[in-house]
């Protein structure tokens, strides 16, 4: 019995953990400015988690997201290797409350330009098979793939944005499952 | 510049977030129980952690990990849902330091499934294209690509694991891309 109450207290306490969500007075504080000067620049804490997105991409000198086949198959063999650079960020961003409240801004884009890599590819899927293969794609191309297949694999960025992009080529229609994942 | 500055500081410290890892104290103060009983459970932290991963499978109603193809792709449609019902604990356990801890004991057995998945399916691939493939699988069969479906698409674990199911049977030529991914 004390052994699975053990384990169940670790279980809750994991369960339980959360990261805290970013505040504007630790920004400030880390920023060495003042609360007003923040709102003075982005009005609202709002404004401010909307403006980092950009900032992040251009830190990772990320492209935006790619609205056609040709482009989503490319870019994780040109993303993944940056990624390497910024781990640290890239896990953080990917990994806490404060980072997907950031990434959730852009959403709307994000998941308007993967439905367009599926219809550029794809146009005859039904609606609904569309949706989830856009959500699949998304899932390869994002810091969420990159940081599976370095923790789990061992893979490197280029390792990884080559895993990511072979699979996004088959699921678009671009090779076989069989061939070694060259594009055509 | 002050901007900018106000920027850098927020994606600084969201770089630097990290979750804390599970402490044997913690554990111990949860369960209402000594250090010193944990200890005469489990030895050391190390055996107490790698105790966790099979309960908290057990909590989620899992199967272990699949060996085959038709398991891997019958696995995300069953056990997403699942996840749904435990939401939090499956997120934790996916995005925080001490869940990557408890994850990675069973990472052997992981990447071998995963790797034994592959070649069931498509046994001549080159040993990197089917490591890289397997890797791919295993993130779609993953507590990561429920969340971020969940996150970035709104999807319930129903449709979730509909999309990895569909994605994970083309993935190992059971299907074509332009299919509506109905299983043969």
């Amino acid at each position: 019995m004390t052994r699975e109450r053990i384990l169940d207290a670790a279980i809750d306490l994991m369960a339980e953990a959360g990261m805290a969500p970013l505040t504007v007075a630790d920004v400030a504080s880390r920023a060495g400015v003042t609360t007003r000067t923040i709102y003075r620049h982005f009005e609202t804490r709002e404004g401010l988690i909307e403006a980092v997105w950009p900032r992040m991409q251009a830190r990772v000198r990320s492209r935006g997201f790619p609205r056609t086949a040709d482009e989503i198959i490319a870019t994780p063999e040109y993303l993944f290797p940056q990624f390497d650079e910024h781990a640290n960020l890239v896990r953080a961003s990917a990994f806490s409350d404060a980072g997907l409240e950031v990434r959730l801004r852009a959403n709307e884009e994000r998941t308007a330009a993967a439905m367009a890599c599926v219809a550029d590819a794809l146009p005859g899927l039904p609606a609904d098979v569309a949706r989830r293969r856009a959500a699949v794609l998304q899932l390869l191309d994002s810091a969420y793939c990159w940081a599976v297949l370095r923790d789990f694999w061992g893979f490197d960025g280029a390792e990884a944005g080559r895993a990511a992009s072979e699979a996004i080529a088959i699921l678009l229609g671009r090779n076989a499952p069989e061939s070694q994942g060259e594009q055509p």
